[in-house]
């Protein structure tokens, strides 16, 4: 279902060989938290229980509160934000992943006159913003539903102990798991990202139907790819953009930013992550693009079925020169500005790789999720990185927490 | 108002120089297109025009389409998001600024139950996104409030002459003028991005106001913002970060981007910019930011009073390890946070400089605005580079009507 397209890449280093990427991909799988790698093979109990969370959601509330942070809830945004036309909880709200407490007391002025549900995602439960978050939104909670808001609050963490899963198992709340072996960032198709989007009536079942029939092709496309951005970060390429054509889709590009900056950004290396929301971003990056340093590629991911469309009319006021497009379907002229914005770029000096789907659907959100993973994982391993680990960002949080510790109280 | 800290560069490049900036300085006022340095001198009398205009807007809508590319939207965009809780019109939506049939349609559907104005910003009347937008809504004006739909769109234009210039002046419909000697990029603080922002109920005459004050100091700021760019830049750090840790300046980031990144990014060279919201971005691009390639620097914008806050209640529900945080306000940790975040990334070998504001307002996002324009100026006129025009962006443009034009109609 899934095309890889690398002939905007070939021109700049050559044939793509895939050698070092299969050694590579086996050293992936080898390593403890590679338990994403078999994600898919959910069991239809396992969503049959988010589907059934999910529907409770979408009944009794008219907003859903998602709390997390980084692979907590960049995987439920972007398959939320995707599918934008989807006819569950009306609305979702991402909290836990700032500090911003003019940010918070809007959401809270926001929820005053709506019906509402909490999903807590935490892995480890040690993280300063849900934990803050949690806190404002369980005193919400209170206050609104009573001291029974149990079928409001729905829990996702880790499956080792941790008092996050000991309150939801003593309170009685719907409890699902991130299983050991899943990273954060892997977690887009754990109950991390499939709870939100059960909530937001997101057909999950296909969603992991597509990621499993990406699984069970022989990763070819993944292992090519992986070695073709080896390649070209070998000869001095050194950011990659994430475009897509479709603004529904920028949230995406933020999911796999933390994905390849997470997995590659160490030791002092890594491509650099960026994302652009083209057109639009061609009237603002298009100018670095076209003519900046010659050290960045692109990828662009191509939802060939426009999940709709609207015809463009006569201007029917005055000539500005466009009534020769009266009539087209605005989707048939973004492909042609996929087009030669690929040509453009390409002959600008910009590798171009190209990934088709069929549509923007979920099983095409599926299979490209899992594209991704599985191509990251292949890619950190063989520049010899842990594409598991992330010591930076432990870094930061155990700063976070001591100098928090240090702090006087403000009531002091 | 606005304050520059760059003793997180100086460990980097030393001190910072500004006889080069002082120089390029008088090169960037001398170019044609410098107009806008002059722009917060607008008189009393045409910010009365853009807040009448905007009342009326407020008055009969509850509903703003804003058609305008790249500086036609992105300055607006950045003022209206950077102040969320402003009284004006409810909503504004964004068209024009992409080819998407899918996020045309879902904008129509929503604005079926909606009473809507149209504002319209195209300097040139050349670009093909609001011209396919612009027919889209005027037919929907048509259709929803008749022929005589005029007191509900409102043009801006450039000032010279235009077919929608002329059909604005022939229909009779308010209209404003993006100066002949203002490119699209510096336009924030035009009628491009007052206009939107009054029909919101921003303060305009404020944010112009921080503008100027910003404008009648020394400059002695951006100078040294603009000269400590370019010496980490001829040190090879090649990549820039902004930050805030306010997500509603997540916009703003995007504005700075194409501020930068098509003055700068010319000839096979530039700074490449990007941005993050902290602290969300800190568990997906912190990773990268802390241990990978050490070519990036960060500048930091502190807005000192937030524009709201809530206090951390207790958890009241199961000891998660973080009730010593119970009465603080949330305010409070993001700056923790922010200080360690810098602390951290200094002495994890990334440059930073951080701006600060006294608030999140209109005051000083307006000088904010006006600071980055003259840094930007100016530190493009160092390396060399005109910072006033887009040849690439051009080249798109010229490229996509091309291949248009070569297309069959999908009727034949």
């Amino acid at each position: 279902m899934l095309k890889l397209d690398l002939s905007g890449i070939t021109g700049f280093v050559g044939e793509i060989n895939t050698d070092a990427a299969r050694a590579a991909e086996k050293k992936a799988a080898a390593l403890p938290m590679s338990g994403w790698m078999r994600l898919p093979m959910q069991t239809d109990a396992e969503l049959d229980a988010l589907r059934a969370a999910g529907r409770r959601i979408a009944e009794h509330s008219d907003a859903l509160v998602v709390i997390g942070a980084g692979g907590s809830s960049l995987g439920a945004r972007a398959i939320i934000e995707a599918l934008p036309d989807s006819l569950g909880v009306q609305d979702v709200y991402f909290a836990g992943d700032n500090l911003s407490g003019a940010y918070t007391a809007k959401l809270l002025k926001t929820l005053a006159e709506r019906e509402f549900s909490v999903v807590v995602t935490s892995k480890s439960g040690t993280t300063t913003e849900p934990a803050v978050a949690l806190r404002v939104f369980l005193k919400l909670l209170r206050e609104r539903y009573g001291k029974d808001f149990d079928g409001r609050l729905f829990v996702v963490a880790g499956a080792g102990r941790s008092p996050l899963r000991e309150f939801a198992l003593a309170r009685g709340c719907a409890l699902f798991d991130i299983p050991e072996d899943v990273g954060g960032r892997y977690s887009a198709l754990t109950a991390a990202g499939l709870l939100p989007a059960a909530a937001r009536g997101i057909d999950i079942g296909a969603l992991v139907r597509g990621a499993r029939e990406q699984a069970e092709q022989s990763g070819e496309a993944a292992l090519r790819y992986a070695a073709a951005r080896q390649a070209l970060y070998s000869k001095s390429f050194r950011t990659e953009l994430f475009a897509s054509f479709e603004p529904c889709a920028r949230a995406l590009g933020e999911w796999w930013k933390q994905l390849f900056g997470e997995s590659e950004g160490k030791n002092g290396g890594g491509i650099f992550p960026a994302s652009v929301s083209f057109t639009g971003d061609l009237h603002s990056m298009g100018q670095y693009i076209q003519e900046g340093r010659r050290d960045i590629f692109e990828t662009i991911v191509d939802f060939k079925k426009s999940p709709g469309d609207a015809v463009i009319p006569e201007n029917g006021e005055f000539d500005d020169g466009f009534d020769f497009l009266t009539g087209r379907g605005i989707s048939s002229v973004n492909d042609v500005a996929r087009e030669a914005v690929r040509a453009a770029h390409i002959a600008g000096g910009v590798p171009v790789a190209e990934l088709s789907l069929p549509g923007l659907d979920e099983a095409s959100l599926g299979a490209l999720i899992y594209f991704f993973e599985y191509a990251c994982a292949v890619s950190a391993c063989i520049s010899g990185i842990d594409p598991f680990d992330q010591p930076g960002v432990e870094a930061y949080k155990n700063i976070m927490l001591r100098e928090l510790n240090n702090l006087p109280k403000t009531s002091e």
